[in-house]
């Protein structure tokens, strides 16, 4: 009866302590396996600059620039320093006269002048059958790569607290007034 | 006595297995329920914008505008493209006069043409017997809505590694010189 | 024998008690013990602020300014509503002609008329043989203080997913055209 109280005993206390050290691990383990995605979505958007004729259908406008540059068309050295304010219809395809599920709000400004890249802070502001809510990105677009990975750092609504990595593609342009973006986003941090 | 460990021994198997299983989902598992916030704070801010007279006052200014906009007021079109760097003073209460107990410091920015709304990104620097450290946000702010909610995407001192969301009321305006903020923060990721 | 069970299954039972309760906990838990940083990371970087002069070594450029001031050289009132966009190198040591690891690309601007402040947002861009990917900042850089604490919001291919908290100090400076920052990264979560 004693050994098998002890007996009992030893495995409620390798238990305890397995159960203890777990617990120590899940307050202090920040390093977790890279896993699959919680939410997987993929969007376009559509960047009209304003170019000083095209008032009506423009969807951005250049709000900063450098003192050498101007603000009706992006400016030389790799557009540097230019800086873009937005307000961009989100499609599901890549039809820029398809219906907006919401937009892509925010800006984005060229930082370098040997090579095109961008630096982006913006959120998609969704509001569509499927999705109510916004994301947040931030991040840099080196361009002349096909494809840039960003930092989903929040959202909102449907998105509530969601963390994740959007990747970006140059879709289509056309000279330098018209851009598309495609934009997959995972979500690797959910709450529901 | 066979019996009893198998049975002392099955308790064991099904509880390991449970933790196993639990611990293997810690490792992986990023869907998270809402749950209630570990804080909830609520401020007001209050953004007095330079408009050519007011300089001892202003607590703001534009610093970016369109081609056919100008930086000494808000301009048309929604005031689209205009971009306004602040350091706001945080108030408890409504009072813009009341002690200030940080300040609100970062840029906002109207991102579209037909109605008014706003994109921020920001930090509150507290600064008081009850806090000290800073809360960094970013989202987008539909102006026209009675609440926005953005997004709380980190922090420093005792705010340290916190994630959230901010829920933005205009509290009061005055022409188009001065607003009033109202923040109720709910932090669901804190550090201790 | 039934007592045994009896005890047996009263282990359990406080067991699984003990479990299920930690396990709720999982699932609601967000307070976190501060514990020791999962990854710590030291750069500095360099930033050549163009003055009209300098275009062949600038890194940077003023590309917006309230209207009292101007776009090349940081205005009066403590630089109050200059914008700055950035590509500046980052080195492994204080050398600005050590080989660059990497780009700090994003902007700043500053926020207050009656002292030096700051607020950021940028991305690291790195890519040496030791780290490829991005690592995302934003936050309040009120530049009086010896150290300053911003947050790391995000990051992408070797810093998948990171969060964590940078400390910067002004390691140099030049009258107002070159500033070396010295940054220290802690990052408190992890993916791997």
């Amino acid at each position: 009866m004693e050994r098998k109280r002890s007996k009992a005993s030893n495995i409620a206390t390798i238990l305890l302590l397995f159960l203890l050290s777990s617990s120590t691990e899940a307050g202090k383990r920040r390093i977790r396996l890279i896993s699959q995605p919680c939410k997987s979505l993929s969007f376009y958007f559509h960047d009209i600059i304003y170019n000083g004729r095209n008032m009506a259908n423009a969807t951005s406008a250049i709000v900063g620039a450098p003192v050498w540059a101007n603000r009706t068309i992006l400016g030389g050295l790799m557009h540097f320093g230019d800086v873009v304010v937005f307000d961009d219809p989100i499609t599901l395809d890549n039809n820029l006269h398809s219906e907006a599920v919401g937009r892509a709000q925010g800006l984005y400004l060229y930082d370098k002048k040997e090579i095109y890249t961008s630096w982006l802070g913006f959120s998609f502001v969704l509001n569509s059958t499927d999705y109510k809510g916004t994301i947040n990105f931030i991040g840099a677009d080196p361009l002349m790569e096909k494809t840039r990975d960003i930092s989903v750092v929040g959202g909102t609504g449907d998105f509530f607290m969601s963390r994740g990595v959007a990747t970006l593609t140059t879709d289509a342009f056309e000279g330098e007034v018209y851009f598309r973006l495609k934009v997959d986003i995972k979500l690797y941090e959910c709450y529901s």
